[in-house]
């Protein structure tokens, strides 16, 4: 009856981000997840690392037990 | 700093959904709106109205401060 | 990394409420959900029964990977 | 008939929280807020200040269109 919900607060990609535009990107997520919006957050490649950059969500969509984020690169730490 | 929504448990469509297939529509509604997603839920006209018939959301969408539900009505109440 | 929690729509009991008051109960659910609050609400007995009432939330507490409810029962159904 | 909510990630404290125990804390913020739980966040006394330290949500209890947390107080970010 209850509707299974992941809330999250910095964005992990696992390097499955798709590029759609200058610094836009699309990434599909397992299960329905809860994510601010129109907020800067990390963006960290994997739960453990380091945050690759800065983020802000411009679009959340939920659908068939997924959820897609569309988010903008606002800001890109230095590797090295 | 927080970011604002609103916990829906039915559709009010104030007449404003669009028909986008056989028993298909799409409502938008101002606002980041979390709605139970793949459950049936009531369908109403307006807040005070009885449920016109029962749906089922497919899809919600958050973008640019609203809310796009895809839902199906899967039942329709008699009116008479 | 990201928080489990269910989003729910109506009140099942499976008989475990305790009464602390006139009309009203505590109920304890295993791990975190989400509910309306202060809005009247179906209240079962299991998730296929029909309504046995409707109940407002009053307090919703999470801790320990629990969820504690506070409810009113506003009315009950008549049962024959 | 909507509930209001807030999404938020970080605890800002505004001065306002009150010692329970050793390194625990009681926080009361107004309207119904969604946390993450369980997990470590930052604790900052103004949205615009630097974290002053990381804490552990334990406990969220929504009442009376007010959040109350209890988190304890994991780090403490030096000041000079």
């Amino acid at each position: 009856m209850g509707m299974p919900f992941e809330l999250n607060t910095i964005i992990v990609t696992k390097g499955r981000e798709k590029r759609v535009g200058e610094n836009l990107f699309v990434l599909e997520k397992e299960g329905y997840r809860l994510y601010p919006i129109d907020i800067p957050i990390d963006v960290r490649k994997t739960i453990e690392s380091d945050p690759c950059g800065t983020g802000v969500i411009q679009k959340i969509e939920w659908q068939n037990n997924s959820t897609w984020l569309t988010y903008q690169l606002i800001s890109l730490n230095s590797t090295n």
